[in-house]
């Protein structure tokens, strides 16, 4: 077993552990889909991925995530992280960041953003995109797609694909916020895609929404077909994985954790 | 879209955008008016730079405010700020910093107040006046302006304009304190200016009087006029506020910044 | 009294304290028993110390620790901390890492663990082995072994003594699961290996199951006869712990430790 | 006004403003009584600065502590700080460590410690001698003085003085435990002496006993008849800034420190 070389993130110790990224063509679109409202973020970016058949060329890893490590099925472990996958359609370059967790701490926040900006950097990218839900506590048949940019010409560019900005009202929390403002002093293009969502479930219709979107301004073809089996997949696991918390193997309060001898 | 210059702070990733700094002049006076007690700083702020037309020159950004944008009716975002502004009266150049938030963590407090004095030394400031309410939980008439200095220099100055010294007790918590304190290791004079008033409900008088001893020791011509409007609206804006806070774009509960797959 | 010599590690302010490490040989086996569930890694680390008369080597000290010192009995203090002892078992040398307690905050758990396996490395470790126990909420008889690893070298290699892998559910938390995940970043082969246990009290029967696993491993000739008598005494120093804890001579609330005059 | 000369610290921004320090003679025997257990530490600490008339050499400044100001009577704010002082008797240099306050966070604690041995060790300091109370519930006519050491050559000094090593449990929580341990670090004899006291209130007596060793060890000459008054005034003091603290300017809860414009 060899020592891995890792990218060493100048902020906080947070590292990346490479696999391909030389493959990675200059100029992608970045696609973001963490945890956040409805899960619209993450089963965006996890459909894109499976249905461009992308391929995985990096992995994020920081202190800003809790200390545990998930056991899986195989016996190994592996920490908690962000994931980078890339994906060619057409002549034009994707580059998907997924995701297990959001940053607890508000300055972890901010940090993991810029360390994700400053390795993003070397790709050069085009565009930033990030999906997220805009909560509702309503059930919506057909959910508009909210958008909010650092730019006139994302606003412009979007506004013809019947996204609707100015109305999304309030803040974006978290990264699929920051990564839109920061990408301004980037100098890259970026947009937060909403899909409007009750708020409370995970909601096939927000993503499919947000999906169309992103399909008719790359003229991508999409089967949708599988986005409803990939929802229940998801509410699946999030069940199992609610239960998997409960019975996570932690110390049972600070107490255990301490002990003098 | 180029990549933007910004002046990155020594202290903890914190960083300035500026914009026109190259047009402050030397020697200003600056005037510090952020969220607080009664929003008396932050109304009298506002309302100097509107009065004196300043200009914006900088913009201050810190992983020490929440990690949240702000939409705006455009389409734009922002993240959360402190902003500069400079404007001339006779030929006296001041410099006013506002600003969303002050930073919850204690340590981000000084940091942030350290980058800020380690920013604005490269003006060689004449003096900073911090801007306060001093919550008396009682409705007053005539509020009276109550003054903390770092240096009998000041004390003197401001005594000959009705202002009271060593009357207000107890502590300053956040930047209206801190400035005047670290100020004296920069070796500029700094005085907290505090109007008197409820401390519940933001209050028009007490902006007033403090807006009245400034006016008077740097002659300016001050319009009272649109001040109670300006008070009527940032009542109005805090009600909003709230309620946009309320249907902020968060995720509901930690959980749902989970998701293991 | 002479200034003694420390490492300082590179990460937040955490030193070592070296006594004789120039004494270990290369390429140990590294254990790591560290309070947890059931208190099963530390009475499996401690029990091998004593077992194989291992003897310490250096004391890692962390701001990640409580800054409180411990009384002792002869009239001196010391501060919470981490121990590294070692041993020779035929012609393989092991080193142990028991301590008196983990990091509360998340990114210290991180810093710590990475301190440590930079100042492992210049051992060249073979392998590392964290122990710890599987909380089921149940009484078991027999207890399994269930295992977590990074490598498929040390699921084979495991599987062979009957550790069952894939079956342990969820997360592991801190330090047992961090060594393992990071451990492949340093081209160290690691496992986790967790003894069935109920999690509420501490148990002999779960340490004697990890015992025996790694016994058979390293051809270890273990006398189980002081294993009930250890768990006793642990049992016991927990209680005298728990009672000191509240006697212990603390501040009584924040506001003793504040005074302005 | 001028910029002042301040010594920057190695760790988190705390900073010293030396007034004197110039005048302060090699290997003085350091005192340190910082608030804490019955406020034996401050009393003991201060009372010595009145009775043998020490000076102030140097102030102490850290994020670690809440970022408030204190308003003085003369019309000056202060921040919260630890304070130097020094002084002779016959021809042994002794210097005082007392403060406001200890820092809340754990790891400050560790900070704040380690950059204050860092500054004395340009001394060379003979031996350190940390102040507290050692808490018993129990309201005690005669309370004895228990020591904590990091040496067996200051166990051996203390306990001819009838010092008693090995009775007091548990742990120390905070400066006075941490000064003695890491001063072993640095080579420096350090003890903990604390008056047994209830806990509960401001104790004259408790600090009249460690008083007394200390005027033993050293030959001093210590007028007790203000000691009394000291206390009361102590105490008085205390409840005054618990009113203070009470009205103290602080914007009431976290929404009024947040203005989105």
């Amino acid at each position: 077993m060899k020592r891995k070389e890792i990218v060493n993130l100048k902020i906080n110790r947070s590292f990346i552990f490479e696999k391909e990224s030389e493959k990675v063509k200059k100029n992608p679109i970045v696609i973001v889909g963490l945890p956040g409202i409805g899960l619209v973020g993450k089963i965006v970016a996890d459909y894109l991925i499976k249905q461009l058949k992308a391929k995985r060329f990096a992995v994020f890893y920081s202190p800003a995530f809790p200390p545990q490590v998930i056991m899986r099925k195989n016996g190994k472990v592996r920490m908690l992280s962000y994931r980078f996958y890339h994906a060619r359609v057409s002549s034009q370059e994707f580059v998907f960041l997924v995701g297990d967790i959001q940053p607890f701490e508000q300055d972890w926040q901010y940090s993991v953003c810029k360390d994700i900006l400053d390795y993003l950097s070397q790709f050069k990218p085009k565009e930033i995109i990030t999906i997220g839900g805009y909560g509702t506590n309503q059930f919506i048949q057909k959910p508009r797609v909210l958008g909010a940019a650092n730019s006139k010409q994302e606003i412009k560019e979007y506004e013809k694909l019947g996204v609707a900005f100015g109305e999304a009202k309030g803040g974006i929390i978290g990264a699929a916020g920051l990564f839109v403002a920061m990408g301004y002093f980037y100098g890259i293009p970026a947009i937060c895609l909403m899909g409007e969502t009750h708020g409370a479930y995970v909601d096939a219709n927000a993503a499919k929404a947000v999906l169309e979107v992103i399909a008719k301004r790359f003229r991508m073809k999409i089967d949708y077909s599988e986005l409803e089996e990939k929802v229940k997949f998801t509410e699946r696991a999030m069940q199992e994985i609610e239960e998997e918390l409960k019975k996570m193997q932690q110390p049972k309060g600070k107490e255990n954790l301490t002990y003098f001898r």
